[in-house]
């Protein structure tokens, strides 16, 4: 039987703000990528989130960023290597109390945003994120995109690597994420959205852009969780991919 | 053979800026209260600070404080509870990835400026450090003034407690620091601080203010490292009290 | 005709996060009090706000906090004075730039949140304050409670004050307000609060929490707009106002 | 007779920390680049340097940064261009407090860092600081690199421009300097950077790394004083100019 993890941000508020609808999604999803502080997440908001998690199974996935408060790390920075390992496994390690306090443990990294899209294809920011995880934890799985640089590297250092796809991204003919600044980057249409989570859990396969059928293998998938009727879609998704008979499960 | 630990503020630099000489006082020092980011402290220094204190075998120790780069953490703040509890243990569990990627471990919990001196008397912001502490590690030591709040709470809820005194700064009578807006509160004459170091690791013993002698028990003596000669005179303390007879040596 | 000036407190997001529907209080209010940067309130918000404001002609005030996004300025600071004043004029002129840009002018100056509550009875703080506004602009009135000694030092200092009131909060027969952690203390009935606004404004008498009518002077209500039916409340504020033959505008 | 200012950036501390030595530079320069908090520059910092500044004759300028206290802003950001504009804005608004408060003014805008770097080729960035300026006050001089987008940017959109040079960086044959990576980017001996400072403000003329005489118009030198020693060798750059015969004043 196939099966399937689904990841979505969360605790992405910063005190008096919120963002993200943590217990909604906390029912949908089987990783939980768990704001650090450095875009969003305050203290207590990830103490509160760990604690949620752990009672509902949800696994706890450190969500790493730049420290960009102001972009909510939405903007590239050309952090020196050194600095940026350093503020990874400062990130992973805050969070790490919270989830032990839960019973739970930091069970990956992901990195968010900006820092999510350079390490795609920055070799020298890529080594920079692995570095910062073999620090906190050399046995720790990095999630992220097939053929990514972060990935190839995460592997070369020994750590697991977890692969995501997009329900709601095109994709070109390569495989590859269409760039949002392109027309039709990301996909509005939930129906399209479920069917494309299930065409991607069950057959690895999606349709490109360009109408093409293409392999995207991947044992996660991302769901967003900070949109109008964004948890309503991943309920959907999450009982769509069900009833066709996958089985959603967190990543061995 | 009486032994004493000696304490001092490191690392209390961000980004661009230094303050304290780590390497030179890493060399006098057997408890190194590490600053986690909150008054001072970036990533990259807390990975250097507790690699250079690994190697030589100085004890870590994590310097908690209100969230305050701009103000050093010198002004007092009233965080709620839940939130100042949440704040210890974040900072706690991200000196904690340093300190193990060092091969050590956070030895010690002492809180930083406004926070050290409100947990004195304050019941509610007593409760919450410890609280952030026991969230963290139940089993980790807290380093603060003997007859704090702080100290009674930490005690009651299980967590070892490590008195301290300072040399250099007067006592009253009841044993109580001298409060720095007083006239003769800091105590400046190098040789003076030399003896009062002695008089308090031989023997418990302090001159007050009033000229009385009085018993401080502490296990542990706080240098400070951030004003010109500070090192200096760190380096005098020690060598006196090694001198004296006394073993330098991290608590227990 | 009785007149009274409607102020709320805008801009109050950051970053990605958003709190006050700024559009639809600016339809309502005659004063913005626009967050500056220091609890809430981003650069680019901060454009657009006084744009926005400035369109519709409601006065823009410089609403000026403690250094505390994590805190959203809720936790009360003890801030040396010398510095106090230079933050409060800081957030001043970095708003001055937004309002000169739309074509207005900073014309009021409101401390947010614990710096509020603080001048309320903090002779320093209160004088730090006034020391800030009369170093960015000395003819900037000064928005605040009756009686508070931040409006006694701002009359001494020769700055203009205003005066306002809350409808939604409970008073004691002395005229103060009830503090927020007693019973009570918040009125959220929209009818009482609708009648209470009118009461202020035309007579300015309410009814104290003892039930007493007591007198209440200001020159200003303060309406929230934070919370669900804030706007719509608010709404109706001002039409019951207009309709009880309240002229409501700006104060001169 | 040829007469040339003398730039350097002042206010780099941040709160606890100091960077440069103030009161000293104020002695030998011209013009301050203040830092305006994004990257150094507390609000109490700023006021007193333009006191300073403002009772010595020497110009005072809006040193602007991204927002990046943790990189002291020499990480290059991609800040969408509204978001940069309204920063740059900010923070001149915010230091115009301070000069006004002392008697003068804020008299130029120079992009601190990263930004300084980055807007020296990208259209976008450098479009975003002209508007920053123009937003807060459309009659600012803008000082950077002759040949940069930015001055050309400034120029365009009508705000007055002043070219600098560094008598302390190398320069290709083509008039740009030589980047810091590549050795022998940066003149460390004194004598040299003396003798660089008169020939390019005596002759506009200096020697490029190849040994060829090149061209190089400035009507400002930047001097740095972070580094020891700094203060002393601006010392005497202000010496030698005078001696001869040039003319040290701020830019008309």
């Amino acid at each position: 039987m196939t099966s399937i993890d689904l990841n979505a941000d969360l605790g992405e508020g910063f005190g008096r703000w919120r963002l993200t609808d943590d217990e909604r999604l906390l029912a949908v999803v089987t990783s939980a990528n768990v704001a650090c502080g450095f875009h969003a997440g305050d203290a207590a908001t990830m103490r509160r989130v760990c604690e949620l998690a752990a009672e509902r199974g949800v696994r706890i996935g450190a969500q790493v960023s730049y420290r960009d408060l102001a972009g909510f790390g939405r903007r590239a920075m050309d952090v020196p290597p050194a600095e940026l390992a350093a503020e990874v496994a400062y990130q992973i390690g805050a969070l790490e109390v919270f989830a032990r306090a839960a019973g739970a443990r930091v069970a990956y990294v992901k990195p968010h945003g900006a820092l999510y899209n350079r390490v795609v294809g920055d070799e020298e920011q890529a080594g920079a994120v692995v570095d910062g995880v073999v620090l906190a934890d050399a046995t720790l799985p990095v999630l992220g995109l097939p053929g990514s640089r972060l990935l190839d590297l995460a592997r070369e250092a020994g750590l697991p690597v977890v692969t995501e796809a997009f329900a709601d991204r095109a994709y070109t003919d390569g495989g590859t994420l269409v760039p949002r600044r392109e027309e039709g980057a990301v996909v509005t249409d939930p129906e399209a959205v479920v069917t494309r989570s299930v065409d991607l859990a069950r057959h690895g396969e999606v349709d490109a852009r360009s109408g093409r059928r293409i392999a995207v293998r991947a044992r996660s998938l991302c769901l967003h969780g900070d949109t109008p009727g964004a948890v309503e879609l991943a309920r959907r998704v999450r009982d769509a991919l069900e009833a066709s008979g996958v089985r959603v499960e967190a990543f061995a």
